[in-house]
C-alpha cells in the first residue's frame, strides 16, 4: 500500500471512530431506556392475572415514553448519520462539541423515566409541569447542540467539510435542525398557560413535521434549480 | 484515491454505520438481558448453602429464560445479519423499519424478565397467562418487523438490494421470516384454551422448526435448478 | 470497484460484523460487572467519614472481584481476538458455538456479583461453597466453550481457516484452551475437601500460569523446527 | 486482492478491533454514569410539583458530577484516540494496560456515583473526605495507567509506533499524560488541610489547564523549530 493511501485510511479511520464511538453512545442511551421500565413486584403466592394486567396498565405511560423516546433518539441518530456523511476532517471543537451533544443525548434515559413516571393519572389531577419541562428541556438541548454542530459543520471556515457543503442544503439543514427543539419548547407556555395535557401530545407532531419539511425542502431545492 | 472509490466508500461505510450501530442496540439488549437476573439477599451473618442453593433454584425460571431469549435475539441477530448482507444502499423507509424493529428488540430484556418473573410454580398453579402473553406479542412484534424489512428490501421496486435478490430465496426467507413469528403466536390459543404449561416449552420448538426449514428450503433449492 | 473485490470486501465485511458484535457483548459485559457493585446508601444527615470508609471496607470483595472478572474477559477476549485472526469464513455451527461461548460471557456479571457479595468474612465463617461453585462453572462454561471453537476452527475438514492452521500452533492453542477451565475447575474439590480460602486465590494463578505455557509453548515451538 | 494487502488489511483489522473494543468500553462507561441517577419516588397520588422540583434540586450534585465525569472520560476518550493514531501494532503488554487502563475508567461510573451521592450540604457539614479521595485515586489511577501507555508507545525499543514519534511530541505527550493526574492528587492535601470545599471545584481546572499546555506546548514546538 502506498504512504498516502495509508496515510488517507488512517485519517478516515480516526474520523471513523468519532462516529463509531457516537454510534455506541446512541445505541447504548437508546437501549438503556428500557432499564427504566420496572418489572411489577407482585406476592408470588397470590398472583393473579388480575393483578398483573392491572400492573401493566400503571406501566403504559412508560411504554409510550420509551416508544417516543426511542424514536426521537433514532431520528437525531439518523441527522447525526447525515452531518457525519459531510464531514472529512475533524477539529477539537467538533469534537467537544460532538460529547456535549453526546451528553444530553445520555441524559435522555433519565429523563424519559422522569417524565414517564409522573404521567399517568396523577399529571391531569395534579396539573404537574416539572417532569414534563424537564423532558422538554432536555430534549431542546438534545436539538439546539445539534443544530450548533450544523452551524459548525456547514460554515466553509472551520474547513471540516470539503468540498464546502451546498449553501441550500446548508441553509435548510440549519433551518430544520432549528426548528424541532424551538417547535417542542412551545409545549412549555402551553403547559403552563392553558392545560398540561394539551402540552403532552406534542411530541408525537415531530414526525409529520419533519415529513411536512423534507418535501417543502425537496420543492424548494428543485424550484432554486 | 480517485473520488468515485471515495465516494463509493463513503456510501459503505454510511451503510455500514446502520448495520453497525443495530448491532450495538443487539449486542447491548442481550447482555442487558442479564440486568433483570437479580443477586438473592440474604442475611450475611446467618446464610448457609442451603439457603443459597434454594435461591438459586427459585431463578432458575430467569437462567432458561435468559438462554432461550438470548439464542431468539441471536438468531433474529444473524437473519438481519444476512438480510444486510443483500442491501446496497438504504432509503428513509428501510431505516424507520430498522428502529421499529430494534425497539422491539429493546424490549424484550424487559418482556423476559416479567415473564421469567412469575413462572415459577405460580405458573401452573395460577395459570397465569398475562405474562407469557405480553412475552409472546413482544417476540411476534420482532418477528413481523422482521418479515416487513424482508417484504421491502426483497421488493426490487424499492431498489435497496441490487442486483436484485433471487426471486427464490426472497421467496423463501419471506416465508421463514413470516413462519417463526406465527408459529409463536400459536402458544397464545394453547395456553388460554389447554393448560399454559403446554405452551411455555414451545420456544424450544424454533431451532428444530428453523433446522427442518433450511433443509427444505435447501432441497426446493435444488430441485428449482 | 471490480465485482470480485467488491464481493470480497463484503463477504469479510460479514465476517468482521460477527467479530465486533462479539466485541461489543464483550465489552458490554466487561463493563457492567460494575453495576453489581452499589453505591453505600447512609443516613445522608448523620453520615460520618469513619461511616463511609466501612462501607467501603465491606465492599472490597466486590472491588477485587471485579478486577480479577475483568482480566479474565479481557483475557478471553484477547484470545477470542487471536482466534478469529485465523478465521477467513464462518458456518452456522461456527456462530451458533459463539453464540452459546457469549451467552457464558454475559452471565459473568451476575456470577462475579454473586460470588463477591457472599466473599466477605462469612465465606469463611460458614464455610459458603456454593457461590464459588456456580462461579467457577460458569468460568468453566466460557473456557470450555472457547476450547469447542477452538477444535472447530482448527479442523480443516470445516475450512473456516484457510489456509489450515499449522498443526503445531493449532495443538497448543487447544491445550491452553482446555487447560486453563480444567485448573479452574479443580478449585471445586479444594474448597469441598479442604478449606474454602485455599481456592479462593487460585484465579490468582491464571496469569502466572498462562505465562509459564507461553514461555513453553515458544520454547516448544523452537525445538520443533 | 494480493496476499500481502490482505495480509495487511488483516494485521491493521486486529489492531482496529482492540481500538473500537476500547471505544465501546469508553461509550458503555460514560453512558453508565446516567444509571446513577435514580429517578425520585415519591407518592403518586400527592405528589405536587414543589415536591418534584425539591427532589430534583437533591440531584443536582449528580448532574453536576455526571457533567464533569462525562466531560473527564470523554477527554480522556480522545487522548486515547490521538495515542492509537500513532500505534502501528501491538504486543501483549500494550494490551494488558490497555485493560488496566479500561478497567479504571469502567470502575468510573462508580465512583462518581459514590461520590455525588454525598456532595450535598452534607459534604460541608460534616466535611466528609472519603468519597472525594475514593474519586480522586480512581481518577488518578485513569490518569497514570494512560501516562504509563505514552511512556510504553513513545519508546522506539517497543516498537509499536512506526515511524517512532516524534522526541519533542513524545516528551509533551509525557508531561500533559502526567501533569493532569498529579494536578488532580493536589485535591487530597488541599481537602484534608483546608476545607474539602476547596478542592472539590478543582476538576473545573482541568479543561483550562489542558487548554493552557496546548498553547505552551504549541508555542515551544514552533520555538524548537
Amino acid at each position: 500500500m502506498s504512504n498516502e493511501l495509508h496515510n488517507e485510511l488512517k485519517k478516515e479511520f480516526q474520523l471513523e471512530r468519532m462516529v463509531l464511538f457516537s454510534d455506541a453512545v446512541f445505541a447504548i442511551a437508546i437501549t438503556l431506556l428500557v432499564i427504566e421500565i420496572r418489572i411489577p413486584e407482585l406476592d408470588h403466592k397470590t398472583v393473579t392475572d388480575h393483578q398483573l394486567s392491572e400492573s401493566l396498565k400503571h406501566l403504559i405511560p412508560k411504554f409510550i415514553g420509551f416508544l417516543v423516546t426511542f424514536m426521537l433518539i433514532g431520528i437525531y441518530w439518523s441527522v447525526h448519520h447525515r452531518m457525519f456523511g459531510y464531514v472529512t476532517s475533524y477539529t477539537r471543537k467538533l469534537l467537544m462539541l460532538n460529547l456535549l451533544f453526546l451528553f444530553f443525548v445520555a441524559l435522555m434515559p433519565f429523563s424519559t423515566g422522569f417524565y414517564s413516571e409522573y404521567a399517568g393519572p396523577e399529571l391531569i389531577r395534579q396539573q404537574l409541569k416539572v417532569p414534563l419541562t424537564f423532558y422538554v428541556l432536555n430534549f431542546c438541548a438534545v436539538g439546539f447542540t445539534n443544530y450548533m454542530m450544523w452551524l459548525y459543520v456547514t460554515n466553509p471556515k472551520n474547513k471540516v467539510a470539503e468540498p464546502a457543503i451546498d449553501p441550500l442544503i446548508a441553509k435548510l439543514a440549519k433551518l430544520r435542525a432549528f426548528l424541532v427543539p424551538f417547535i417542542f419548547l412551545m409545549m412549555l407556555p402551553i403547559a403552563y398557560l392553558t392545560n398540561v395535557l394539551f402540552a403532552v401530545w406534542m411530541p408525537m407532531l415531530i414526525p409529520i413535521m419533519t415529513r411536512v419539511l423534507r418535501t417543502r425542502i425537496k420543492k424548494n431545492h428543485s424550484e432554486s434549480l
